[in-house]
């Protein structure tokens, strides 16, 4: 029998920490072996005899974390944002070093968004028309969502890369706003609705048809097997991945 | 056994003229004694026996049509635009001389819009929140639809009314247009795509709760079971009735 | 200024009269006077002087509550299951003798549910198709699910006194079980999905045209704002209401 | 510049065929050779210079008219129906012979339902809980319809080799049927309305989210840009390809 992989949460009073600790200490083929909190040494990881780490902390700690981990040969999945482009290669040099370790930094652990956000991608270049609306409670002070936002990006490309021009728009009146934000070309809708979590529709219209994407978080729990996921292919993935789909197989 | 009842059809020869004359062939309790088109003289409806008619015309000539077809005792279901309050008002006028005739002036006949916006009326006042999304084919001149307006129109009137305030919204950075256009306080958002015909969602938000009202409109037929409760019921509705939702039965 | 209304919760340590709790105390116009548990006496009630009573027990409990209430002069405001016709018809006995106090018990508290299925039954005989799909998470133990038998109950009657025939179906070769479960006439399609929460579709279709009627519930929390309108209008309605619809403003 | 495509369509005047004559000649790229009926001789292929073949005839012609076609070196893309594994197995066998001529079976033209599908057997693994439901018109006569059954069955087949286990349900007392038709081990629901013409959404769970796939069918148009996609590339893909997914582009 496969021995249980080794888990340390880091952040484990934070909201998601906690999460993740109930997470790990369900999961059969897990041991959770510490959950440190703000100010617990790192060192007590390899007391511990961790071999893996989910760091769920904060921007402003979570790099020296993952440094430390990978110095000590600990894989690690990471859901803390904050991982800018210059210290995502500063770490990318600290793996070549360590050639069998593992780091996954994931801006997002529900496997449905991420999966939505993929599939979005790849349907891009088949239809004429595509918008996106995404719908969440009416505390959130941005809009659109930072998801919403990505996807749209991610449309655009797959779209210029194709050599598919913009969807078809005949409108000539309007009232301000009403045909949304327009991100690289994609139209946003942004809906705040008390009782609503998060919550994204991409739709794609033909001729004849149309092909909805949709995803609901309803709950931070959704973020869970996201983050079994990544522990558990983190250790047969030397290197750093960057995204959760970077570990899904969505190829044929 | 009731005698069918006689219609002649104005404006025969468009296309919502002629769904009309196929959908009165096809009702078992009437005839279709007369089906009129732009060159055909309105005295043809006398000598045809018809006692209803269905205005299905242009607004340069449905005010002449109507008018003749009141001071001969008709009864008039009406399904052209142009109907401005000077001119619903002088009508009112004719048909006080004219106590037995009765005139249907309807802006839609898909029962199911009409019924969707009714209700919408009737929960605006039980949510914090609420937001529309109206859905149409790219070739769409307006944005956003008249329907969506009039129907956030009537959802703010009725929150008035209640003294139920504007929704949450905690908005503070937001790109151009994500949070759609603002009709009377109620956020509406238009999108564009082809491959879709004529949609729309009321989405009413509370604690806890999502209510949500959607019409589908598919084809041109979706008008012509309106048409017929329409005629149906004008002959025992003397005066002037506006909206076929007068017709519904909505009260408990 | 009108003075708060007095409330006491029965119930108040089980997971609805806890939130019952929290929901009358956050109320503005409300004092919560007393929050009783299984063991305390309902003499309590009399000493806090609540003039209102929320009734969130066991089936076992609710009657001797609602009749002490009653006894009293306390409104009431009944939220637990075990009302069989029987017991309601000798508490309408016991209420004539109290022409003042009133009674409200109502088997489901979410606004938006009460308000669809109001709108499903109005709207049930204009359309020639209708199915219910309803939507839960997989630990419920029964299929359909209560709600969805009551609303296909009352669409099926509002279609019987309207003449309305059954909705076509030409299925000839049918996997057994593929349309749903048969409910006086109306196909109720039960999902069952790992993250979902309690959801409901009615979908109407006529020629051309669908109208769907959705309702979401997310969290328990969406039963409160209907328990809070209950304790704001059953001092004003003696007597015995069934049903929550019954304070609900749906007339035209 | 690119010579265009010389197409010939076959059964030109059926409804497809027609809709088919109407796409090719709308296509920039492609130029309408021959538009043969059923009683048109197949030697005319040769005289226009066709160089590729749309079949869309019925089952009993279309294995003659695709091995003409291979035989003479035109590439062939055929929605007709009844190609059993042995017919396809002897095409197979025909097609060795001409190493430089391809053929695209597609039982599905519709690219938003051919990528539901695809990203339906992708997704399948990923969560704890799937069922399916296709809603369509009334008037058709099996349940489900052949494209929900091939989905389950693709979604059963990915959870079997990645060995997901049966989702969860809890589900003690039923209704006959409300809880679908089981493909597999997969719910499928089957609902008919009238006025909707053919529609399907695989609805994923797992822990606090949801995904949905949903695809929608609402004119026999959305087929021709599959069909074009097929034209486009079945001469660039030698020997048989069965299924439009096979020329999508639907790796990383």
């Amino acid at each position: 029998m496969t021995p249980p992989i080794n888990v340390a949460v880091l952040g484990a009073t934070g909201r998601m920490g906690a999460e993740a600790v109930r997470a790990v200490e369900s999961a059969p083929d897990m041991e959770l072996v510490a959950a440190l909190g703000r100010s617990d040494p790192l060192e007590s990881l390899l007391d511990a005899r961790a071999t893996h780490v989910v760091d769920l902390t904060v921007p402003d700690s979570t790099e020296a974390n993952v440094r430390f981990a990978v110095r000590h040969g600990l894989h690690a999945v990471v859901g803390t944002t904050g991982w800018t482009d210059r210290r995502r290669a500063e770490l990318g040099e600290l793996l070549a070093g360590h050639p069998e370790t593992g780091v996954l930094i994931a801006p997002n652990f529900a496997l449905g968004s991420v999966l939505a956000s993929a599939f979005a991608a790849r349907a891009a270049k088949y239809f004429e028309s595509v918008e996106i609306i995404e719908l969440h409670h009416p505390d959130k002070v941005d809009a659109p969502s930072g998801t919403a936002v990505r996807t749209a990006e991610l449309i655009a490309r797959a779209r210029a890369e194709a050599g598919v021009p913009a969807g078809p728009d005949a409108t000539e009146t309007s009232l301000e706003g009403a045909r949304g934000a327009d991100v690289d070309g994609v139209r946003v809708h942004s809906v705040r609705l008390r009782g609503l979590v998060a919550h994204q529709e991409v739709l794609f219209g033909g001729a004849g048809e149309q092909l909805t994407l949709r995803h609901d978080s309803f709950d931070r729990a959704s973020f869970m097997p996201g983050v079994l996921l990544g522990l558990r292919t983190v250790g047969v993935r030397p290197g750093l991945t960057y995204g959760l789909d970077g570990y899904l197989d969505l190829g044929r």
